[in-house]
């Protein structure tokens, strides 16, 4: 395949049967799937999920709430701790889908039951221990004076708690992840009944990372489930063990544009503006930003064999290959990059090609994260 | 200052006294002066150049190049090495404007001199020991096939030989970068006066890294200087010791989306997608993404005082604040972040403010690198 630029590529027939698999674990479990988009951006990728049954989402911000409620979702959480300043824009747009927000704190809550005059799904944030956002799930003052804030307030409709362990991104396989959620729904537990005790009414927990969702298959202690990274999962999923190579459903196509035998490297036109930064450590503790594969118009090969992305600039990234691998590639043809981070690679890129068939059908409206779209 | 979503903060009065400075700089050693417009990225930083008598500009990708063709520059080099995928509209963009191409191999020449049919101007990439992309200095070997090409094609016009030497990104101070800067010279004198006697003709020599164009004052070794970073800089060039924090003249507004008081940590809406993920090693070689701090109406304020980012995920930053700096923050408000990578912050946020009088003004129609502007 000959491209001019970096481009995504999205495996659908991949990424179908990771929403289908997820989608199957969350009706087993009789709870919620509301998949976090932020993860694919895209109306197109979107219509997969809908197209499997899929109804209600998760977006990272306002704007791609927005995106998202154009076309044709009516059902979205913005799990992101409100914005004060949004708050004209969240009354318009819960005017029109049902829309959920989050707050993080007794005095953001105020702020936004004084703002509102039309009814809001509210989730409170509970830090389970990322320290990342959220009210620690033990503070049962900062608990109180919220349950007081929302018994006071005609038009917030608490809907429960919700958190993002991103402490899961720091284990390695299934038993760390299952004792960190066991932990982790122990926490939420103490919290939902303290609420529940106090408002009077059922409260929800909605937990959401990816290598918990993928790993673990019961979902009966909580109510929903939002994992995003899922969808197409990437290198970091593959090196928690939370996936295989066979579940990778995204990767970024990327021309080469150098070729320096006697290094044993490829220079890539794709870098940090596409990829990020991310990197996982590899031999040595050195730096890894991507896994480098071959491409054809049915896709791309395996992992076996592939070459590492030793180094990433602004617009170049510098691949460290095997004599076999150098002898296969050419300048102008593209090789498939696998990334650390796949939600990060789709955020820089932004446009998709899926692979099939014999040829690539080209996807269209991605999300614009500068609200101009 | 209240905003719904992160955007760039450009200081044009800051900016406008580095260009100033480097532009002196060039003339009084009669070299082209060719900023790298990836930096900034818009049209409307490159009209604070074209005010200043800028003329010539460098590019890193094709696309790069017809947005700023698009805005009236007509004389362009892409310095990234060509990709022979992109020949057909490297040649349209070539009979509009003055367009300067990069060449990495006898290979890649070998394959451009046989597709194009106008006019085109060429450089040689050199490799001054960076191992990104280029010739290395000393193999005559490949300089001479190409010189063998060269001589051979009626339409290419060889400019010169290129070089960027990222290694001055791992210098500390005036005189390891003086250093290098010295040996680059030596090995580009080498590989110019070789092909000088091949080709019969004069041959230029181009640099182009801000840490070197920052901190040498006499460039009558070379022909031409290619500094990006400059106009803004940004906390890698203060670790460097490249520049001072009054040369620092762009930040990224984040608002204020979560204060947790017990932790001394601030949340930010503004995470990799924003900033990249590039680092710098803060105290206990623990990563810093960017450092946060005051923002009204007229400008950031000063790093005294200023909090690090200590952990960055897809849409949030962790913020370490001291408990003055605590006060002071406010849900819904801005502060803005001095990034790692100025470059990395400006293909990742894209919009502009420029703060200033009181107000801030908007700048319109970045460039973008889906080329479907």
């Amino acid at each position: 395949m000959q491209l001019t630029r970096p481009i995504l590529l999205a495996d659908r027939s991949r990424a179908e049967r990771n929403i289908t698999r997820m989608l199957a674990k969350a009706k087993a479990s009789r709870v919620v799937f509301r998949p976090h988009f932020k993860t694919h951006q895209a109306a197109e990728v979107g219509s997969w999920f809908r197209a499997l049954g899929v109804t209600a989402i998760t977006v990272s911000s306002l704007d791609m709430a927005c995106y998202f409620s154009r076309h044709g979702w009516s059902d979205i959480t913005m799990a992101m701790t409100v914005n004060p300043a949004q708050i004209k824009a969240i009354k318009e747009l819960a005017a029109e889908i049902n829309l959920g927000i989050l707050c993080d704190s007794p005095e953001a809550l105020e702020l936004i039951a004084r703002k509102i005059s039309n009814p809001l799904r509210l989730w409170l944030k509970i830090d389970t221990g990322y320290r990342r956002s959220g009210i620690p799930a033990a503070d049962r003052i900062a608990l109180a004076r919220m349950a007081e804030i929302l018994l006071d307030s005609p038009w917030i409709d608490t809907a429960g708690i919700l958190s993002h362990n991103g402490l899961a991104y720091r284990c390695s396989g299934p038993r760390a992840v299952q004792a960190l959620y066991l932990s982790t729904i122990a926490a939420l537990n103490q919290a939902r009944d303290f609420l529940q005790d106090r408002l009077k009414k059922k409260i929800m927990i909605s937990i959401g990372d990816t290598p918990t969702c993928n790993l673990i298959d019961n979902f009966t202690a909580v109510d929903e489930i939002r994992p995003g990274n899922f969808v197409f999962n990437d290198l970091m999923q593959l090196a928690i063990g939370s996936c295989t190579e066979n579940d990778l459903a995204l990767a970024v196509a990327c021309p080469v544009i150098g070729k320096y035998p006697r290094r044993g490297e490829i220079v890539l036109h794709g870098g940090a503006v596409h990829l990020s930064k991310e990197f996982l450590s590899g031999s040595g503790n050195k730096p890894v930003f991507g896994r480098v594969t071959t491409l054809d118009e049915q896709g791309w090969g395996g992992l076996a064999g592939s070459g590492d992305i030793t180094s990433l600039s602004q617009e170049h990234a510098v691949v460290a290959v095997d004599p076999a691998f150098m002898e296969t590639a050419r300048h102008g043809r593209a090789l498939a990059v696998i990334p650390v981070h796949s939600c990060l690679a789709v955020a820089g890129v932004r446009y998709y090609l899926c692979p099939g068939n014999g040829e690539f059908a080209a996807m269209t409206e991605p999300y614009d994260p500068t609200g101009n779209a």
